[in-house]
């Protein structure tokens, strides 16, 4: 699946275009477009705001104006923090990725707008539709590269490459029932033997004894561990 | 609903904590606590960094250790990018706040460790559970600010608060069938006119312009806008 086009219109801070390659690089997005950047390009201090993600920068390709950046481009997303008076669709960034993961083979650009002022409404109407954030309405700015992490991380979603670096499963088995309920017996008995149990509520206690155990999942390695921790106590008693 | 808390692990740079705290605020998340910052607290720079979310930092309470970070909290979750070797369940980001937004009353955490080493092994074996991100293998490492906006936004999706801050619903109504129908006659009229048409072709080519017309959903306002452009038109043709 073809990922989506990342387009800067007019970047102005070397720090900000830096940290957008490492979030394209994040969740596998290479393609940077470049329109018209503020105080030319390449910017002192790039490479270093990119941790390391250079080969984003290294293929980031300049523009001097919108229309020559998504000329290739058969669907355009715009997006802006602000309605715009315009009828466009407006997707959240999981509808939008959604959207642009069903276009099979098509090339697709998802525009973002300058630091302080955003696109220019003339900007957004060369869109099919715009993209806009869940942010909080008491503190709605959102960081460039924070905006195109979250379009990159929901592409990801998107088109089913979305795993995790590791599972949580369990290196170890878990317990055969066999093991867990001879833990159990040796547990009561030397809490038999500690005179733990008040007689008339033994029952009672010893089922919830039992079902904070099973409800650890111990694996056969947990239990050698708890048996060792259990002798070990009750050592302490012997010497006494 | 309660946010969970941002407990940072021996944070360096004002820069990212700053950064921290402005994606906090950018997803309604307030509570920030800070374990041992390196180099002391507060930091200078941090609020520039913060751009405007300083509420967050001026809030941010500072322990010696994680175990006093973590004394009042009834569910811990450790981010980690990679396998400690530990039987805990590993969530992506949307299943560990789905699972947190169901924790209804409890107070939660969500543990991020420092900028280059992360979590040690006994800070990641307090958790109930870990986060870790679907990021691309080929470039895995994510900014400290980064990893917490996800947390943050997927916060916000789970726990029902994630509304666009605008939709692109029509500000005029879509136009009647009846403007459409004389729209498209007098459109017609003019291509009949021009010599448009090829006899043969003409109800195709009819068809594919009125398809053309019903896709682009036109409002009243649409409607009478495209009646003043096919009205001038035909003018220049007039003049001739």
């Amino acid at each position: 699946m073809i990922a989506p086009v990342v387009i800067l219109v007019e970047p102005q801070l070397a720090e900000n275009i830096g940290m957008v390659a490492r979030a394209m690089a994040n969740f596998g997005l290479s393609e940077l477009r470049l329109v018209a950047p503020k105080n030319g390009w390449p910017k002192k201090g790039v490479r270093e705001a990119a941790s390391g993600a250079t080969h984003v920068l290294d293929d980031a390709t300049v523009f001097a104006t919108v229309p020559e950046a998504i000329a290739d481009l058969n669907y355009l997303l715009a997006t802006t923090a602000r309605e715009r008076g315009q009828m466009k669709r407006a997707y959240a960034p999981d509808e939008a990725m959604a959207d642009v993961a069903a276009r099979a083979g098509q090339r697709v650009g998802v525009m973002f707008g300058r630091e302080r002022i955003g696109l220019t409404n003339d900007e957004v109407s060369l869109a099919d539709a715009i993209v806009t954030f869940p942010v909080s309405p008491d503190f709605p700015s959102l960081n460039l590269a924070q905006a195109v992490l979250l379009v990159g991380y929901e592409w990801r979603k998107a088109s089913g490459q979305a795993r995790l670096p590791f599972t949580g499963e369990m290196q170890s088995p878990p317990a055969t029932r066999e093991a867990m309920a001879s833990l159990v017996a040796s547990l009561e008995g030397s809490l038999e033997a500690g005179g733990f149990y008040p007689p008339e509520k033994r029952d009672v206690i010893a089922r919830n004894m039992r079902d904070m155990l099973h409800r650890m999942a111990m694996t056969e390695q947990d239990v050698r561990t708890f048996r060792g921790a259990l002798r070990a106590m009750t050592r302490i008693k012997a010497k006494e």
